[in-house]
């Protein structure tokens, strides 16, 4: 097991690093701690000091306000004696007489090493708010200052910091200071983890007063430099086990590879033709360019077929075959093989034991979901293959296109870092969205991500937010940990998009595709109906969405020609009897205004007098005369059905629910700095390249 | 302004109703202040006791911690000096002597009055913990003891009750009797609002500390008895101010009502027949039965017209005209015109400024909205006619039926209270949707609800949560109410789901319209996919559905032919290569085991071995076999749209997105003793009568 710090050990380090710690020694004998006690000063603490007794309290190994030398000789003896009875077995290494610290306002500071993402620094309000408020959270480490600062004001107990009810504000540099020590010593010493439980924070300072430090390093992932991989533009594609029967896959995905425009080449010995393409006994034969291959045969004979691809000059294997690492030792082992193959031979791999590759512009469907989805801004990464089934079924429904679907498989070469990036490379794609499960090189992925995002932005979900605790509880960050907790802290960082599902994914995908990251956080809501008005206004409070005060300037222009009972206040109410005109009057108003906002969310309701695709045109106008975030709200149903299509083809997505146009809107903005950049609309459908 | 009762009175009151105070006493003088405090013991604290002093420590008004008879005297003379220089103007009554209490856990027990619903109690965690935990419940009084104890252990701080961290477990039952004994001395005094703040509470017995008393009567609305209103089922409707000009809403309402098989009487004095119906000068006119007249005529002419219908013995008046309450004083005197003529002539008035009425099953749509919803089962409520023209036009892509759409309008006469139970006798109803912005007898909504909800699902949207701190702000809890919160618990008390969205709405009201309430929270998920399976413990565990292991007797019956891989948890991965018959047999071993589980969630994906119309019949056969809640989720697009019609003419929901089945489960199941009745499913289509 790793090796814990002892009570004396943890209070040097953290000196070390400049956080301040209670007066402390460890008397030798009874009238050494009555020596000491008066070196130290009253009141003192006397306290256990055993590597094996975790509650001290329990076991009557702590005595608190000692005020005299005599006090502190006998709660001495009363320790060891105490302790001895209640704990027999435990190792005691002494005493400890402490400097007893007034009460102050108690924080966690911890650190723990996760196995994807490595060391994760944790600070949250200590004693009793600990679990009441649920107020953990998360970084990665080295953390900056400016970050910790951040952590702290983003604290559930953070008024209490600021001075909360009459009480004065306490010393919030000092806290950010101890934090940032911290993250250093984590950083700089051989700690796998440790806890500061508490760090009591006064007017002026903070001391750390218990710490736990467990020794340990970080496993440092062996990084391979390996050229950057970009997505594939083959002129041929091999489909390794290609078959006539339909009741096998390589059926399916040679079928789908029929709408590629390039060539197709059928691997498979037995026959001269599959399904009336002319077919070669290995990807050696193959006569033409050829670039990638789908592999569609059983696990054992996976690996010498890479050998062949790698022979041929095919640069791309994407691994549909299951039977690896998923299915046990054995599966691994061949797994294990595949990537000895591919890195002899210069092969990259996707998968295995995944559903294929998409890339719609090029007329390619490499996998055998029967459902091709249309060509788009999209760039999706999936590692579960219903999961993309799921979607490219619901994807033509809602009009949603792609540039790239890619299933992730078991990752053994490609993993979400390369493919992240192979995808945001591409020109087509405006946005990017994940299905995570698992990411293996949690580092590289931020890394990669951060670059990423500094152009374009990127949504994941993450499921398995209810797996908690699978870190080693051995310390209470360890225990509060759990991957999920600190896959949100890592994406916040590299400014990925936490949705907490698949449609609110592509929501706020589809939307930040169409009209970037707004400049700031002003929501300006134009409304035809008054109750959907006030329905706004609590979904912009829910989803932290602000809606400042209309300025004077703004109701002026707009009384010119609004109905006198209109409410001038936002979110506005234009009254319902007006057309699709009224609307592009307020349009132009805010447009002459686009000073005073960031975002413009508009809503309609179906009514006789409101022609659905005029009101769609002038929404698509109103977001192309401005550099702002336009986000429609038409509301119904089939009568709104040619409205939402003008709206697609003009890459804006359409929320029939105003709730999740506000949820969007908030996701979009919890990535402050989001790389704002709003694409030209797109002039009526895309097509193929 | 309101009085407000001095300490000792305060204290008196809560003595009377059995809530233990500190001793207190207020000397006459400097001396007797000394003798008071020997009489008490030590510590004692001296306070100002002011009626002008809200903040008594901001003006030296406050000295704890008093050991000894001279400093009891020396704090008298202090703190009238202090409080005569910082406030010079404050009327004095005096200094009061007190018990100084130990520490303990503070809590706010407060009640208030609101404009509809009454008197309401709160109580919350106090302290530091007031704000952070925003942990305030509330009921409206007078409050039994069970549901106190229930608003207890809600509580955010509750485990610090339960005893947490090893601190001791406190006196439960003492906070409760004392919230008890509040709510009546709340209804039995002349108490308009009242905080206990601190009330603290110890391992023995809880003690009222300060107290904050302000006398106030309950407005007491006249309660008019009578008849209980029904849905109208008429030979006959009158339309008055049905036009020939489609530009008119007397137009629309007309050619909507061509629809309806009874007979329609236009009625407008300058035409004798209006789009081809023979018409009539005035109601008194028409020849045949007719017992519902739709007035759309400017408001001045209204109460005429009400007479009117009253001398020709119309008893519904759905008046569509705006113009009254909602345009200022001249309007409110109309509307009240309106009223006295409907009551002295017997005829019941629906609005006025509403949109009408419809009533589906009957081919009545008494609106000028010119979608008709199909018929069905959901009764819709709504104040807002916008967002009944877009619940309308949604309802028809969603197959959503309904057996009564009700615009309030005004709600002059008949209200929610009234058109609720109405909506809800009607045979077809098996749920009831409310979309609401004002309840204007609170009271008397809340016992109809308690009413309609011992048989029926009642859904609630309550706009303007983020409308606050409407109450005067003159005590804590005053502040802290809002009407929203108030709203929100006597929705709660009565039984109704209050759902966010009108989506959610919808899709919790076709559930229980279909499932009934589950009659317990033990829910299963049946997925063809892992990813999804993952997902489904996420959603489960945000919405607070339990997913209980699955007994070993269902394990070893699906192992008989389930693969190998399937997980053998829940929830179930059956793995993705089955079809509906694996399905089937999953759904037949539930069955069989049906005493194991409550709800059952079915997910499946688009598949090339899964037949969505065969999995649809079967999820069908699998609700009607069972008497539990049966949830679909079939995911994907357009290739499901023939199983989600399946599924719709047997009356079941789908939903696309799995968060939204758990979210309407989580729903359902806030209504924990909801009535459980499963409504057997309908075969095919639902025809009007």
């Amino acid at each position: 097991m790793a090796r814990r710090l002892s009570e004396a050990e943890g209070y040097a380090l953290l000196a070390k690093y400049g956080i301040r710690v209670p007066k402390h020694e460890i008397p030798a004998s009874r009238a050494d701690a009555g020596a000491i006690a008066e070196r130290i000063g009253y009141p003192v603490v006397l306290k256990v000091v055993s590597p094996d007794i975790v509650h001290k309290s329990d076991v009557g190994g702590v005595i608190t306000g000692i005020k005299g030398r005599n006090e502190a000789e006998n709660a001495y003896d009363a320790i060891l004696a105490s302790v001895a009875a209640a704990a027999p077995g435990a190792g005691i290494d002494g005493v400890i007489v402490e400097e007893e610290l007034p009460q102050g306002l108690e924080f966690i500071v911890g650190g723990t090493t996760d196995p994807a993402f490595g060391r994760v620094i944790a600070v949250g309000a200590g004693g009793v708010l600990v679990e009441l408020l649920g107020d953990t959270t998360f970084a990665l480490a080295p953390v900056s200052g400016e970050r910790i600062r951040e952590m702290v004001r983003g604290l559930k107990a953070y008024p209490l910091v600021r001075g909360y009810r009459g009480s004065p504000p306490l010393d919030e540099e000092a806290l950010v200071e101890a934090v940032l020590a911290a993250s250093r010593l984590f950083t700089g010493e051989e700690i796998g983890e440790f806890d500061i439980n508490p760090l009591i924070l006064y007017e002026e300072g903070a001391c750390a007063v218990d710490a736990r430090f467990i020794a340990g390093e970080t496993p440092e992932v062996p990084r391979e430099e390996r050229a950057p991989f970009t997505l594939p533009a083959p002129g041929g594609i091999a489909i390794v086990g290609a078959s006539s029967d339909p009741a096998k896959i390589g059926y399916a995905i040679l079928r789908n590879l029929l709408h590629f425009r390039g060539q197709v080449f059928p691997v498979n010995p037995k026959y001269a033709r599959v399904i009336g393409v002319p077919a070669y006994p290995s990807v050696r034969e193959i006569p033409g360019e050829v670039e990638m291959a789908v592999i569609a045969v059983p696990a054992p004979l996976v690996p010498g077929i890479v050998e062949e691809c790698g022979e041929r000059g095919i640069g791309l294997a994407v691994i549909v075959s299951a039977g690896f690492r998923e299915t046990g030792d054995e599966g691994r082992r061949l797994e294990e093989e595949v990537i000895r193959a591919a890195r002899a031979h210069g092969v990259r791999v996707l998968g295995p034991n995944c559903l294929g590759l998409m890339l719609p512009h090029l007329g390619i469907n490499a996998t055998f979901d029967p459902i091709s989805p249309k060509p788009g801004h999209i760039g999706f990464l999936s590692q579960s293959g219903a999961v993309i089934t799921t979607v490219a079924d619901w994807s033509v429904q809602a009009g949603v296109g792609f540039s790239a679907v890619v299933s992730v498989g078991n990752q053994a070469d490609l993993g979400f870092p390369d493919l992240l990036q192979a995808v945001a490379g591409d020109p087509a794609t405006r946005a990017v969205i994940l299905y995570v499960e698992e990411i293996r090189d949690g580092r590289r992925f931020y890394e990669a991500a951060r670059e990423v995002t500094a152009r374009l932005p990127v949504i994941a979900v993450k499921s398995g937010a209810s797996e908690r605790g699978k870190a080693a509880a051995s310390s209470h960050t360890g225990s509060l940990a759990g991957s999920h907790a600190v896959y949100a802290a890592a994406f916040r960082e590299a400014g990925v998009i936490l949705a907490e599902s698949l449609e609110e994914a592509f929501q706020v995908g589809e939307l930040l595709a169409s009209e970037g990251y707004p400049g700031g956080d002003r929501c300006v809501v134009i409304s035809g109906a008054g109750g959907f008005a006030v329905l706004a206004s609590d979904y912009a409070e829910k989803y932290g969405v602000s809606l400042p005060t209309l300025p004077d300037e703004i109701c002026r222009d707009l009384d010119a020609f609004l109905p006198p009972l209109w409410n001038r206040a936002n979110p506005m109410d234009i009254i319902g009897d007006g057309g699709a005109g009224r609307y592009a009057k307020v349009f132009d108003v805010m447009i002459e205004h686009q000073e005073a906002w960031d975002i413009a969310v508009v809503v309609t309701v179906p009514s006789a007098v409101l022609n659905p695709v005029e009101i769609a045109h002038e929404i698509v106008r109103f977001s192309k005369k401005t550099g702002k975030m336009v986000v429609p709200s038409l509301l119904g149903g089939e009568s709104m059905a040619a409205a939402v299509r003008i709206l697609k083809d003009n890459c804006l997505p359409n929320f029939p629910e105003i709730e999740d146009a506000f949820r969007a809107i908030g996701s979009a903005l919890t990535i402050p700095g989001g790389k704002r950049e709003k694409t030209p609309a797109c002039d009526g459908e895309e097509e193929e390249r």
